[in-house]
């Protein structure tokens, strides 16, 4: 797996089950896996410095090629030196292709062989992206792990649709592969699609193998299906897989699609839901979710989670989380955001120890009976 | 000035003209004169954490009792250990009385000899607010420096209602004495008024003395009649007071009233503006002010200040902080607030340094020189 001073490696280091347990080694740090990557979508993970983001455990961040593209634009970014000085974030970033998001996100799509053709969310600005675009502005932002550009249906689609819709993909694929080039150090993901069709996700992964990559994404989960559906197919879909390359499920998700997850070999995950929840007043802990704003916590001197290390736990009441939150203050979202990224990290942490225990089953099963247990009992 | 173990004392170590320099120390700790108080309204200075401002220079900062009051209630903070342990933070806290507030914010006013009764505007609740209620909530939230509770009129208002409504604050401001009591380690400041009527400001400070105090603001000003006519009354009204007691100007200012009042013998401050201009893209800088969100920063790798020390000029390009801001980030809130703040507390910082070397008449000069240059040539 050595690959070299400047190289993009990936290393197992220990395997439970399908679980998986490794080393992503790049230029700009490693990457512990089974790893979660905080989403930075417009150059910042919202509410957070990214001193703190790397405070909570995170090796890596995603961040979002559509935004970056629109605002502030991918050569502004590479006239200022990149995105990770642009950011301050010094540690690898992965970047998405854009092509889940102009179809989540843009006003009047056109899709075509060669692309996509969209109008800005932000200024109806029209714009286009490709395979050998999209290629061209992850390396303008510089970024560490760059994903192939691919379109992905909503769930539930005809099968027809999600099959015409993957081999679309795959073409692209090989399209983002050869404008991606040879770049030292710089690493390129296939996006392996097919809906919930096995058959369908066994050929994309066929073609994603045939073009080779430095890893392998599950995409087209997360969408709509609901978390039954979602593990169900990834009972089968990552040993489709090269099994000495990291595999990246996109979009995932919460705590127990999570461990869902890793349990089945996934090694990389993403998802707003920390940060995002953290501004609407949600907290996940070890023992389920809690909505501060209850009136339960309007007294309560204890913290959210007296075992966890982050700011918001040391240093606050419930009472006062509560208090901010009510109070629509900033802080209010630093800290929520804040925990839930810890806990994340702690949550990973905690399941590579497992892994290289060979502890899994248990861990899994803690994890669970835990979150049966439910919130601490009001005082 | 000894005051014990426990006490609260000041000391003057220089004086250059009518400006000074100077200790206060509390059981909490030591707070360098001339200081500027960051403002914590609702026990949170907005958007940024408490370790920050205090990494800013910032010895003490100051809670509003009627926000506090209202939200999350003065009982339930006391419950909760008190306010520096409801807010995660340790040093100094000052709080004013509410009357200020009152005036400002609540709904359907009552004033009466006794006090004030008004409507919350938060939910419409019914309150009342005396000298007596004031003091005990400010125990309550266990605040440092407590303030006189006082009635304060905008300007421009008639002379009559003027001295009517000093005469009153005064009435108050023994009662506020004999309210507070004898609490070792916490300090009562009395609060001057009178407008800009100077005979009137006498006989304030002279009831204030034969009451005493361990302080001495002036309130009144900074409520609309500008900067000329503010300090033409700083010409006078601080040497009223007595000069071996802190004197506090409250709710003051831009940069350029900061500066103006302790040239004319202030030792504290207190104003929003730096935290509240960060949230609306407005920077403070030795330059002046800058406007963060003018397309001239879209493209500027440059920091805001290149001298100034927080993590938003060490860290962040301007191009980056326009960015932010344009794209309504929480982070851009973060970074401005925290510049805003390094920047009037090293203004202090230069203040002080000035004073003890006799050399404020310089640093004023050069204050100003600086500020008319404008900011740095667009690039």
């Amino acid at each position: 797996m050595w690959a070299g001073m400047s190289g993009f490696s990936f290393s197992l280091t220990a395997t439970d089950g399908a679980a998986r347990c490794g080393v992503i080694a790049t230029p700009r740090g490693t990457i512990a896996t089974p790893a979660f990557m905080p989403v930075g979508t417009a150059a910042t993970v919202k509410a957070m410095m990214p001193e703190s983001v790397a405070e909570t455990g995170a090796d890596i961040l995603l961040a979002n090629t559509y935004h970056l593209m629109l605002r502030p634009g991918a050569e502004r970014i590479a006239r200022l030196g990149g995105l990770h000085r642009f950011m301050n974030w010094q540690r690898p970033i992965l970047t998405d292709s854009g092509g889940f998001q102009v179809m989540s996100l843009a006003g009047l799509r056109k899709l075509s062989e060669e692309g996509v053709a969209f109008k800005s969310h932000i200024d109806g600005a029209r714009h286009m992206l490709t395979p050998e675009r999209s290629m061209e502005i992850q390396a303008l932002l510089g970024s560490d792990i760059v994903m192939a550009f691919d379109e992905c249906p909503a769930l539930p689609s005809d099968r027809a649709r999600i099959a015409r819709s993957m081999r679309l993909s795959m073409r692209w694929a090989a399209r983002s592969k050869a404008a991606f080039g040879d770049r030292p150090g710089h690493a390129l993901f296939g996006i392996q699609q097919g809906g919930l069709e096995r058959d369908l996700r066994e050929e994309s992964a066929e073609a994603l193998r045939a073009i080779g990559f430095d890893g392998y994404a599950i995409g087209g989960l997360a969408v709509g299906e609901g978390q039954a559906l979602m593990l169900e197919c990834l009972d089968y879909a990552p040993r489709m897989l090269p099994k000495d390359k990291p595999r990246y499920l996109m979009g995932v998700g919460k705590p127990g699609d999570i461990v869902g997850a890793v349990k089945r070999g996934i090694d990389m995950m993403d998802c707003v839901l920390p940060t995002r929840s953290g501004r609407t007043g949600q907290a996940w802990t070890r023992r389920g979710q809690i909505n501060i704003k209850n009136a339960r916590h309007a007294d309560d001197p204890r913290p959210l989670d007296e075992n966890c290390t982050c700011p918001a736990c040391r240093n606050y009441s419930r009472a006062y989380l509560h208090h901010v939150f009510r109070a629509r203050e900033i802080i209010s979202a630093m800290l929520l955001s804040w925990h839930n990224l810890q806990y994340y990290q702690d949550l990973m942490a905690g399941m590579r120890a497992a892994i290289a225990l060979g502890e899994f089953a248990a861990f899994e099963k803690s994890f669970h009976a835990q979150r049966a247990e439910g919130d601490i009992e009001p005082l």
